[in-house]
């Protein structure tokens, strides 16, 4: 679901039913500002919006390396508080100028803004919670709200029509990808457990299965009989030589899609002929004007 | 064979074959629903299948894993029980409603369905014979009854074509790369295996060139001679380079059946002849004109 | 000029010109019988020599295993024998029956040729030298001798034009790889060889380079400093983008030879419309009938 | 930038305006001879360049391992003198034959070739200084003079118009793929740091997952725990899987360009418009009839 509302305008088109009735007020303008880039502000605000998220995630990032924790304690609860006050305004601005709160706060986006500012007032209550750790790296749910932003690109569009288009292609390979492994898992485990430690359940070589069709490779589980390897040789050259599928679906999704944007399907009144350039204005074959192309 | 069977509309033919001459009676009702999906007693039936086959995969992978096999011993064996008697009667069922018992039998599917359930009744007759482990892992043959349900899905079988479509010259380049690897491992045996006792015979060497060439890159092997290093420089740079003929043989099918399906459906009035091009307007064949596209 | 000696069509040309002059005679039967593969006995001779080949691939690996090695060396001595005959034999009739011997000497087959069946001589005069090792395996040249049959496959042949087109600019790609793996190897020789023993001198960081922008990655060597790792990922990303190139390249290659396989250059001699189907036998665009296509 | 700077046409143009004023002098014969490679002289000029830079990398490369510096000490002294003194030379000729000497010094190959060359003269004024280490490092700088030259090879013109092209689609791409990986790492993290001491910081987590994503895997890391491995599978599968973007996008770009190739060069007589289709009878800016296509 949340690939589909990564689509711009689909986007863009939910988000104005979502906008405030009254107009020229300063709640429309908060509105513009927060949830669109069309106007000055409402650029500034998702740049601005964007360095916060990048400064919170590297802190969050930063505040793991226990050397680095201890030194700067005092600068990380500073900090911590600050984004904790930052994002807790900009969520009820959000609340505030949507006409339907509700409606956002049960969206995909509105779901992540409140989950990544939780964790934050959780630990204010709980100082000494052991889930707590977990519920910390909630907040890093806020990288999700970049990828509001990358909406914005053009290009990351068309690629996500690419891959929109090519989705249920792969996924149908990779549903084969994960049946292969399952079985090459389970003939890998009969070989070898007697043998090595390494494949000493199903699952565990199913594990390796997958790191060996995917040509990862650890190495931290390797077969060790003759007959393993062979097998194993097998699933590497599998996995070599199938990774052409998901590559072709998405070259042969992708030159369609760069060829159906060069032609346009304008028939010419004269000649009746087809397949003109996009930026073609007189038709190839006899001359005659073509009509304007829509844009 | 497997491959080509898994191709949907000839085989839903052979199975058409394969139905009882009777028709509206219970053995016909009960081939339709078992053997085809077209009526929805039929899609449930799939859909159950499936769902029993995945538990039992799933069931079977639990139950190699030592500490919860221990645990849940007489839930496993009481399940066990269940799936046996569920597909043997699924077996019985398929052999009794088709026309042929012993074709089905004979086929691919027939043959699996019944590999995948004698192990049970092996495990029943003989509890401690030793190649018993090796015989309870045919019970995973189910996997691959998956597949003939996959059939149904329109995108597989759009894939299937251009997998089998490709399928000759991938086995030529794996074919090659097999001999290379031959070749640069038996190379490197002579370079390493007086210094390093991971290079302790040419096919442990041309594992580790499989190993190499396909990127997986295990670490279990690693060369340790400068000129042993170079030459796997070499190989690993070939194996990056040549992963480009599998996928640019899988794009090119694969963007030449996108165009083909661009083309329209329009049959020629005069001599019945299709694929003809989206902007033709004579037969290719016999030059009768064409009925307009329809936009 | 190995690769373009698998072009078969200009491969047969050159051969043709070394046929024996006297037709019908025994001597040109045998040419035609060793060289080419146009008549029965051709066939039968080229599939005979493939499974010899491959038998005395087979042997050579088996007996690098030492413990087969030991177990069978009488039956390894007698093959070793039999092969060395049959294979001298075959290279002395190929000198015989070609019409310039030299010429067929000095070609890269005829070097292949003699090279195989060289070790086995030196073996038998020189039991005990050192450097017999490193010879014995040119006898694993003969795996070349299996890619001169390959030209029969209408399936290489294709791949090989698409590759010889490709070549050029796959080898600029790959120049560029290894400059780019010489840069970043010393930048990474510099900023770990104090904390890490495997960064001990640059061609050892080249090499660690190679197998990480290849996305093999062993793990015998691996950066433990922090800006090390920083580095690392940036490689490991490239690595996984720059791969993209060559199979771009290949793709774009491959696409436009399928395209010029299906259509060709005819012209209507009534309207000039080209870009007629290869099986096209009327125009298209006004009915009027086409000139057959060239075979 | 220095991206861009590689595509010759408009390189050559920047060049060109930095050619001194006066003609037919020793001044701008040397120009033409450093600077351009059309004359036969150019030529002989990039290749020995080229020739020297290889050896003085190759030098660089050899220094770096203890066991050759130390035995062949004074030869390299001599070389590393003697290259000194040769790219100095190189160095001053390129200030006084260009008629903007800081034009030249300012841009990027200028700032290389002096980058390059200055190590040299800062180990002569302190022999002991720690940092010298790294800033030696800069002599391998001449790496990306080997570039300049390749600008020259009109492969890689070809191909750097399709990098170009692609390569904002391809950031996004990355950024993504840095995003995602951020993101997978924190929950590793979470997962696995109290049973992995590999896990031991959200940075780490990330270094690994960049190496699990790409395929590279290392297994310096390798998760623990059996949640960890079903989380780490996913990620390999992914990793596996979205190699197909930037792989369909470069083919998609590279098949859009090699079609653009096959359009002919023929220009409209009345309006200069380029890039028609083959097929085009008429200017598809002006409809005024273009010459025939030559065949």
């Amino acid at each position: 679901m949340s690939l589909f509302r990564l689509i711009p305008d689909k986007h863009d088109v939910l988000q104005d039913q979502n906008a405030p009735e009254e107009k020229n007020t300063f709640r429309h303008w908060l509105y513009v500002t927060i949830f669109q880039s069309s106007t000055p502000a409402g650029k500034t605000f998702d740049i601005g919006l964007f360095i916060l998220i990048l400064a919170n995630i590297i802190l969050l990032i930063l505040e793991s390396v226990e050397s680095i924790a201890i030194a700067y304690d005092k600068i990380f609860n500073i900090l911590d508080y600050f984004f904790m006050l930052v994002f807790s305004v900009e969520y009820l601005l959000r609340l505030y100028c949507v006409r339907e709160a509700k409606r956002y706060a049960k969206s995909f986006y509105g779901v992540v803004d409140l989950l990544a500012i939780l964790p934050s007032y959780l630990e204010f209550v709980l100082p000494n919670w052991h889930m707590l750790m977990i519920i910390r790296s909630f907040r890093l749910l806020r990288v999700f709200r970049i990828f509001r932003m990358v909406r914005f690109l053009d290009e990351s569009r068309y690629m996500m029509f690419a891959l929109i288009r090519s989705f249920n292609k792969i996924m149908v390979f990779l549903f084969f990808i994960v049946l292969l492994t399952v079985f090459l898992g389970s003939v890998m485990y009969v070989l070898e457990y007697d043998h090595n430690p390494g494949f000493h359940s199903i699952p565990q070589s199913i594990y390796w299965a997958i790191v060996t069709i995917t040509t990862v490779g650890y190495g931290d589980v390797a077969p060790v009989t003759a007959i393993g390897k062979i097998i194993a040789s097998f699933i590497m050259i599998l996995g070599y030589a199938i990774i052409a599928v998901p590559t072709g679906i998405m070259s042969a999704s992708l030159v369609s899609q760069y060829r159906d944007m060069d032609n346009d399907d304008r028939v010419c009144s004269k000649c009746q002929n087809r397949n003109h350039a996009a930026d073609a204005r007189f038709c190839k074959k006899c001359g005659a004007e073509l009509s304007k192309p829509e844009s």
